[in-house]
């Protein structure tokens, strides 16, 4: 299997372009039909497969860390008669179902960074659509704060994969459209049953888009829309960016090595053992300190790392089913990059890291691995570190030390990261997730923030889901990892999809909980991926045959 | 394939049994291992089929409307070491996907049903946990507001379908554990992946169960706890029921008659046509002259004869893809029956059938088909019955009146019925779920109540999707259904799960929504359902083979 790396930049761009105009930038798709990650299709009419996103999570991330003076960002296409003409049906139709499940997820993680930076970053996404927005395109433009169409008479929004493909726009496209624009359901209904879409006026009354621009001011009016959204911005206009410089980083067989972050991959055993190293000095005098340091300021460098980590696992090693998680260092140093990331939340590359550190977490949130967290002696699960434990499954805490071994017991620390600066996708903390059914105990444990709490105040506490001392930790680590192991990957999958995220429910957790989930069904029905099905028919000129019993 | 008939009534039950001491009733598990619906399985252990739910919906629907005096109901099992063992495994490895789903679908409304009857008829039930209650079993404990466990050391509770069978607690389980009893997610996470369960203290501890009872006491203790549930409810402890007498209906191969429901099934069209009388005369003169009439009065009439209807399409007709609904008769009438509820719903069945009326119609709003309103001359959506059209995926209304017919044009007539006695699973209304994004047009809406809307004036309020008058309506309705019924089933059945809950989220929709769907893509799955799945395997002593690759 080949290797999918996420590791790009723009000189090695094949299907976007970024031009820069001051304060704002254009974002254009310009896909090279030839450029597909994979062999056996063509990326017609903008059309994009798992490569096109990797390239645009890839300006999304530079926008924002090597772009601070930009205050607006416009997405638009190249190509004059379509803005986006969504997935690639070939791909989908050759994909495995692994594959189009975690193509999806990355695409909706992109996504909703696209609207974290424009809620976060006050780096506001714009949309100009001009051509057809179909499928997957139109989910991506509705991802923008505001959608312009050129009323050119041709030029669409469209969500045709349930009438062309027997799928759904299954890729934050419904939920956006009820949920974030709001449209009334049965035009929803008629909207997604209609193959060739809306256009002009009822594209705003059904509001499906923000405004039509006629073709005379279209290029006048896209710009002078882009400069109103980037001038509300309170992202600096003199400031110099951070230059995300190429992750190193050394695969082999059995492990992946970045600076801080190790992973072991035992293959026998369906598991990847990665370890996350705290930070090696204290943290640096300033902000501007901080900045000079670049992608080597320690909280970049994990960021970076075990974001790269973690996708790399997603998509290239899929039987590897379980994940765990160990940190080791300083657990008070770790609170201090904390604390200092805390109190330079007005200088923006400060505000970008820790929003970096939060869609980090919610990427591993949302991974579809077993995750144990292991707090072992010599670790430092402090604060945002901490987050590793409450975001797995299940954390196993060390109760006193090893025999010979001197370094410290394994302690938990709390800091103010863990009470509100990484909220989840579900809008609370994993604390709040996890203490839903006795809030009180937060308020128990914030107070003992900066404490070393070892094993049994941290399992008092209700931190961690058990607690050995040295005589029966490793067989019980060995067989809870092993019964762990063995069971379905698929029954697992769904368990912590449902257990993962209990409590509020967003537009975020309904893209990725209930509108992932019945797309995924779909992807495994004959009537989409069958041979007789629509996925695998289009374009060939036969049509889709089906069952048709109603489930 | 055999009809499945979801009538039914104590004197015909297999599997349960009903003891009434005064304000107290005991619902008991007693079920009947050759009394399966289908042959080529047991029900061993009080396993259960749909056969045994179906019993158990006529039960909980008769407590409430039967059994005014009863504030209590105990849910219990009359075997001695098992409470229940949870759907019975073999029937589920025969079954099709599509039983499967319409099964767990069933279920889950059940135990809705008992939660409602909790909640909003203060009939508050309780469940006494003796033996294992095993996956369903535990299920639907977990239904009741508070769960007694005998401290045995061998009654326990557990979800076990994970570790043996490679599914999920799917039918509320993981949903009501997380949000109903707020376990913690890490032990939730344990629960749900240790085959054996959990017994005695734990189980308190982990909220899994409110109350751990000695042997000795149980009797008393469980008595005692059922009478002061029953103390507080505000039931009439001396009123008489209402006799759910045998519904009449007469079903032929291409209809279904009821005596204000009739459904016409033209199955070369994949379609089922609904039409649903008005009431004949006008509102009785009070409250005890209405529970007089029994079924014989209009709203519980309807109530029954359009969940029998449904439920009989649902699971007898899946080829039916498509549902439309018409009305007929004099819609200022149907909103004099409103009146006539809302003005006694300090009347125990008044109350009741307001609620009957509630579920019914959310009955429709998870019913996977699409649904079509068709607003004619000569109908009456009105109040309770213009929220079918509200249920619907599409409204359509005929403007002015066809050449001939002296029937009246096509109105729909707003009552307060539509804007708070039937809110749907979300919690909100349809219009509220309906206007999202525009909600200052409820206020507009509802100052029109009572007024004859033609289809003008509801098209500009935005009740409706589309209008057309005598010219175009034949050939569009026309082409509308039968584009519909082209479409894939399964695309329809995600898009309509997603459209049709926008807005809010609950236990309730993330029952239907998010676990439903996760569960349903595990019962595709090789690893479940295939030849060597666990589903499969089940007992025959072979473990299962599970394709190692996480999705």
């Amino acid at each position: 299997m080949k290797t999918i790396d996420f590791r790009t930049e723009p000189s090695q761009y094949r299907h976007w372009k970024l031009e820069f105009d001051g304060p704002v930038a254009h974002l254009i798709m310009d896909v090279d039909p030839n450029g597909g990650l994979f062999e056996g299709y063509e990326l017609k009419l903008n059309s994009y497969d798992l490569g096109v996103d990797i390239e645009l999570y890839d300006a999304v991330q530079r926008l924002r860390f090597e772009h601070p003076e930009v205050g607006a960002v416009v997405l638009r296409s190249a190509k004059e008669s379509v803005f986006c003409a969504g997935a690639n049906i070939r791909m989908l139709g050759k994909s495995t179902h692994g594959h189009k499940v975690n193509f999806c997820k990355f695409t909706n993680e992109t996504r909703l960074s696209i609207e974290d930076a424009t809620e976060n970053s006050r780096q506001t996404y714009l949309c100009a659509v001009r051509g057809t927005a179909a499928g997957g395109g139109y989910e991506l433009a509705v991802t923008a704060e505001h959608i312009m169409l050129i009323d050119d008479r041709k030029s669409s929004v469209s969500l045709p994969e349930l009438p062309l493909l027997a799928v759904l726009p299954g890729t934050g496209g419904l939920t956006r459209v009820t949920d974030k624009r709001k449209v009334r359901r049965d035009l929803a209904d008629v909207f997604c049953t209609t193959e060739e879409g809306v256009r002009g006026k009822r594209a705003v009354q059904w509001r499906l888009v923000d405004e039509l621009i006629p073709p005379s001011a279209w290029h006048e009016k896209v710009a002078s829309r882009a400069r109103e959204f980037a001038e509300k911005s309170d992202r600096p206009k003199d400031a110099q960016g951070v230059a995300l410089d190429r992750l190193a980083r050394e695969i082999t067989d059995n492990a992946m090595a970045y600076s801080h972050v190790r992973v072991e991959l035992e293959r026998e055993k369906r598991r990847a053992n990665i370890t996350i190293t705290g930070p090696a000095e204290a943290p640096p005098a300033d902000a501007a300190a901080a900045q000079a340091l670049g992608t080597k300021f320690w909280p970049l460098t994990i960021a970076r790392e075990l974001d790269d980590a973690i996708l790399h696992l997603r998509l290239n090693e899929p039987e590897l089913g379980l994940l765990t998680f160990r940190t080791e260092g300083d657990g008070a140093r770790v609170l201090a990059y904390d604390d200092f990331l805390a109190a330079n939340q007005t200088h923006w590359l400060m505000r970008e890291i820790t929003h970096y550190l939060k869609r980090t977490l919610k990427r591993v949130d949302v991974t579809s691995r077993s995750i144990i967290a292991l707090i072992e002696p010599g670790s430092c699960f402090a604060g945002t570190l901490a987050e590793l434990a409450f975001a797995a499954d299940r954390a196993v805490m060390f109760s006193g030390s090893r025999a010979g071994d001197n370094r410290a017991p394994a302690a938990i620390m709390l800091g103010a990261a863990n009470f509100g600066a990484y909220p989840m996708g579900n809008g609370i903390t994993r604390l709040q997730t996890r203490f839903l059914g006795e809030p009180a105990t937060i308020e128990k444990a914030q107070v003992r923030s900066g404490e070393t709490l070892d094993a049994e105040a941290a399992a008092e506490l209700g931190l961690v889901t058990s607690v050995f001392d040295e005589t029966d930790w490793n067989d019980e680590i060995r067989i809870m990892l092993e019964e762990r192991a063995s069971f379905s990957p698929d029954s697992l999958t769904g368990l912590e999809a449902n257990l993962r995220f209990a409590g509020p429910e967003t537009m975020e957790t309904r893209i990725f909980g209930r509108l992932t989930a019945w797309q995924n069904w779909i992807f495994q029905r004959p009537n989409a991926v069958g041979e007789d099905g629509a996925l695998k028919r289009y374009g060939t000129g036969q049509q889709p045959t089906y069952d048709r019993n109603r489930v």
